[in-house]
């Protein structure tokens, strides 16, 4: 187990970071708008336990690099441009519908939770913690989507194509995040990132579970998008971060 | 005919140019979203000609303020937050379909047409230029959205609601329009402005011509929102500037 480059150990916690800081923030999208109250309280608590996670990610992250030019994590949410941003395809998608939302977060959720699971055994402690707690807080996203998803596709005829209709959109961003690349590996190698390829077998099994249990189809195999972990990201995260970082972008340095 | 003191006459030229610059914007959105392809060139078109308006009267406008801050045309475009801008409400409104967007253009177009007209005759004949030119593209423009309200409104039982609910849903925001607070009021004695009590007779005969030829009704006296000339905005304008300023904000000072 060598040791884990400065700028790779960066680099991955970005990632990471990056994509619960997108999703957070799409389910914010949702304040005001969520189908009924109880909902509205659930999304936005998803938000936060997403975006929590990936302030303590970012904030540890700034804390390895000992980069000179001061980023502090508010600069890594706020000031950095489409190209910089590592988060995964599946999470900068469009709210869509319910259905969409749920779908999206059911697969992430299906995702994260064998990855918390395995970064508790990080080398990097610090990381072992976050990863604690992150888990618990995953396995609730991952049951609240699964409920959801059992309920429409187990409903009308219009809540089964809607969420047959999500399912089928999103499948083509799921196949990036078992990409085994150069930084995975590296991470995976020194003990501070995860075995991706083992995530997907567990990642194949809940979802089978849950799309056949809601009498779902499971997508057949097709070819997947990938990009966004080395930059590369649909229109969508351009529109999400000019909204998300209008406020630091016109008053840049002002404080609450 | 007194004179018209500076930051009334400035005022007067922001409120213009920021409606014609948020209309022309709306009409950008729809770059490679149209229903068919003449209707991709018409909507760009429109919007070309309402932010040349825009364009002329913003470059007009930092000439006879002499400010010392040398703010140019861009600077007022990408640098000012929602409470600065001056636009009328109705044009923020977004898209939604294009029943929706043709009626918007056509309640404003009713309007800029007898606006421009007026203005063709102001003592500043900078501005009575602009308007000699805008006059004739705003005719267009109501020339056009008006035949597909008449092909909708007279066509199937849906393209029928469709433009009704949109007609109903735009309408409290037509009455800002002709509004004769201090600033208009102020440049209209002074040969600068317009009477737009006047104009709304016109506009009322416009309007109600077209939608009576696209079997259309004519809604009742409703209660009317106003604010847009005073920058009291709805919540779509932030939306609408924070994606329009993103790569000034970001890249703040940047030359092409």
């Amino acid at each position: 187990m060598g040791e884990l480059q400065k700028n790779t150990r960066f680099e991955h916690l970005l990632r990471l970071a990056d994509t619960n800081l997108i999703l957070g923030h799409r389910m914010s999208e949702w304040i005001g708008k969520s189908p009924i109250l109880e909902e509205e309280l659930a999304l936005t608590n998803i938000g936060l336990d997403l975006i929590g996670q990936a302030r303590a990610l970012y904030e540890h992250a700034v804390a390895v690099s000992g980069e000179e030019d001061n980023r502090d994590a508010d600069d890594l949410v706020f000031l950095r441009d489409a190209p910089e941003y590592k988060n995964l395809l599946l999470v900068e998608r469009e709210n869509g519908d319910f259905a969409h939302t749920m779908v999206r977060q059911m697969f992430y959720s299906a995702f994260a939770v064998p990855v918390w699971e395995a970064l508790t055994r990080s080398v990097d402690s610090e990381v072992a913690g976050i990863a604690g707690r992150a888990e618990k807080e995953s396995l609730y996203h991952l049951r609240h989507a699964s409920e959801w998803i059992l309920r429409m596709g187990d409903g009308t005829e219009e809540s089964h194509q809607r969420v047959q209709d999500a399912v089928d959109a999103l499948w083509m961003y799921t196949g990036e995040m078992f990409d085994m690349d150069e930084v995975e590996t590296a991470a995976f190698e020194a003990g501070h990132g995860v075995d991706l390829t083992a995530v997907r077998s567990e990642w194949e099994k809940t979802v089978r579970e849950v799309l056949t249990a809601a009498t779902l189809d499971y997508p057949e195999d097709c070819w997947m998008l990938k990009g966004g972990r080395t930059g590369k990201h649909t229109e969508h995260l351009g529109h999400l971060l000019s909204d998300m970082q209008f406020l630091q972008r016109a008053y840049p340095g002002q404080k609450w």
